[in-house]
């Protein structure tokens, strides 16, 4: 077999970047271990950003979004017995986020691959990759796939990067001391927007998946199992950590999944080696506390594609050469904002008295200085793509 | 001896006071434990911000400092080979820096409160602070001074914060792992405006005290010894950490100054037990990079005296009882401010790469987004009076 494109991952970044391509005429194949039930079930991100939305609605993928996604134009921080919105329509005009949970993004991109006689290979365990430096190539159960270009779209854990020889690419790390619970329920939203909860009891945020189904997450420590996590011990804390304002009252129901998730900031650079090409999770690792995965994989692919084209129609490598710098300048931008949501709003040491007074006059000021929370909301929304230029 | 006032401490919180006291009719004596001479050479802080600048014009101690101080209205944050200013006059409108050394202010107002006759006693190691809670008196060298109120304004470790009960105070605390050599240099600066200075090195910081004399600091470990650094290595510090980008040369003079300050982060709170009010070092330090000590000093001295006129003019002690809670919200910017840019632009740990890079990216927010910018430029100049109000 032979592609131009040999893609490894039918996540949202693998998949999007499929179709792209094909708008643009490049022919490619995805490649992808899980079946297409576990990665249409997946749940993960939520929270596209303005651009992320801009992207599918161009690729003509966005029509059950615009109808089911759920326009946000602003967050709550809720800290110390109130509740203080980040006005998005005021401090960002024109820009907002859109619920719409990441599996319901990947249905509608698998849906229209195989529409559009798009080759999606399922159930594909033992792909491996071959010479990424030149004439590359994948093998999975007896087949051989040769390629131009290998996009390695295949998340944190997946061959792509760990293909790469040891050496060539540098790390950069940081482990937070807690995981995220996850919880989805079968229960309206108890408010209409996202509630991001500073506690002494840890973090709390209150999202959502669509009128009917309520998202949550909670702070809890790293070694927790979901066996320390009966219905009735999350209801508990989600209470104890969002009912701490008058009047707001938490919409019990049926939980019907629960996940935990490692709390990790990860950049691998280059995102290139040879003809190999990193994107989303594969190269970097943001904690969920900013909703930056998604919409980074989206920016990576989006800059793939364009450079993939431009080599194709005029034989120039001049934005393929560009890739890795390019979106690197994003990723590290989402890197220290999700950083800074995070360490804003999480329990560390409980015994830093300093630390959690900081975390307080820190969020007095984001809900009291314009310039403090436009910080906040230019980044939440998604900052524009020449944000990197220099401001004179 | 009797006074309405007793002061412990002749800095420029104390001798503010007095001045302050004195414009509204209130009697007070200053006791300070090292001489004339020792006060007013005590090299410290010298930037001063619009509103400290606006409370000396206004209390008729600006004069000198109207001709000799130097009005910055931008800073430059140098880092990755190239320099970004960050332009108060386009930030933050109407607002800016005075440089003017501390000891000056400290000379301003020793002169005046003598010119006023005003009653300083330099010179009395041995003040002792005496029943807080009611009917508070201090002793000196065998003198009684009984007082109906006294204000604590002797610095970190002076004897008025030290002298209230164990287990009233609630004590915020973080050090850091690094000290600032300080020089003051017989030469002309080498540029106009303050350069906060990020390197792999370690900070730097090229200042002024007047168009003859440069003021720098060096981030230095914290066990150095000033015998550790000689003129020579000073120099060559200071040029390879400041002469990164192109154009910019070290102008380099005798230097006549050199000391140590250690880096903390303090608050004791509240900053009042009984008739005993504490202002300024007494009760809060800051790291210097923010610049924030003297002008908290000064923001403490003006709640205070607004307070203690209140209760001399009507009988309400409406004001004094508000006045830590008031002084603490503006104390607890500051110290998230001084935290943050210390945290910016300090090397900690050198093998934390990816520390490293968030440095970096946080710097290039810093220096393209407009709302950052204007994070730092709005309390570099010092927030207004009430920043701290809900903001719908």
């Amino acid at each position: 077999m032979r592609t131009q494109v040999g893609i490894i991952g039918a996540g949202p970044a693998g998949l999007l970047l499929s179709h792209l391509l094909h708008l643009r005429g490049i022919d490619s194949v995805v490649v992808e271990s899980r079946s297409r039930e576990y990665v249409e079930r997946r749940v993960r991100a939520g929270v596209l950003e303005q651009g992320t939305v801009d992207v599918l609605n161009e690729a003509g993928v966005g029509d059950r979004m615009r109808k089911e996604g759920l326009p946000h134009h602003g967050i709550e921080l809720r800290y110390g017995g109130a509740a203080h919105r980040i006005p998005f329509e005021k401090l960002v005009p024109g820009r907002a986020i859109t619920v719409y949970g990441q599996q319901e993004v990947v249905k509608d991109l698998i849906a229209r691959r195989l529409a559009d006689g798009g080759k999606i290979l399922f159930d594909v365990p033992d792909v491996a990759l071959h010479s990424p430096e030149k004439d590359p190539y994948l093998t999975f159960q007896g087949e051989r796939l040769d390629c131009d270009v290998i996009a390695g779209c295949d998340g944190f854990h997946g061959v792509s990067r760990a293909s790469i020889p040891e050496g060539v690419l540098k790390i950069f790390q940081r482990d937070y001391p807690f995981a995220w619970l996850g919880i989805l329920a079968r229960v309206p939203p108890s408010a209409e927007e996202l509630i991001y909860a500073h506690n002494d009891r840890g973090f709390a945020l209150h999202s959502m998946r669509s009128p009917e189904i309520s998202r949550f997450y909670l702070q809890v420590p790293p070694d927790t199992s979901l066996d320390d996590w009966p219905d009735e011990r999350i209801w508990a804390e989600l209470r104890a950590r969002l009912e701490t304002v008058p009047g707001f009252t938490l919409t019990e129901g049926p939980i019907v999944g629960r996940d935990l998730s490692a709390m990790r900031s990860f950049v691998a650079e280059p995102m290139r080696h040879g003809n190999l090409y990193l994107a989303g999770d594969a190269a970097h690792i943001v904690p969920p506390t900013g909703a930056k995965g998604l919409n980074l994989a989206v920016a990576d692919v989006r800059l793939l594609t364009a450079a993939l084209a431009e080599y194709y129609e005029t034989g120039s490598t001049a934005l393929l050469d560009a890739y890795s710098d390019s979106c690197l300048k994003r990723v590290w931008r989402a890197q220290h904002f999700s950083w800074w949501m995070t360490t804003l709003l999480h329990t560390f040491d409980a015994d830093d008295a300093y630390g959690r007074r900081l975390q307080i006059s820190h969020l007095d000021y984001v809900t009291s200085s314009e310039a403090a929370a436009t910080t906040l909301a230019e980044n939440y929304v998604g900052l524009p793509f020449d944000f990197g230029a220099p401001r004179d």
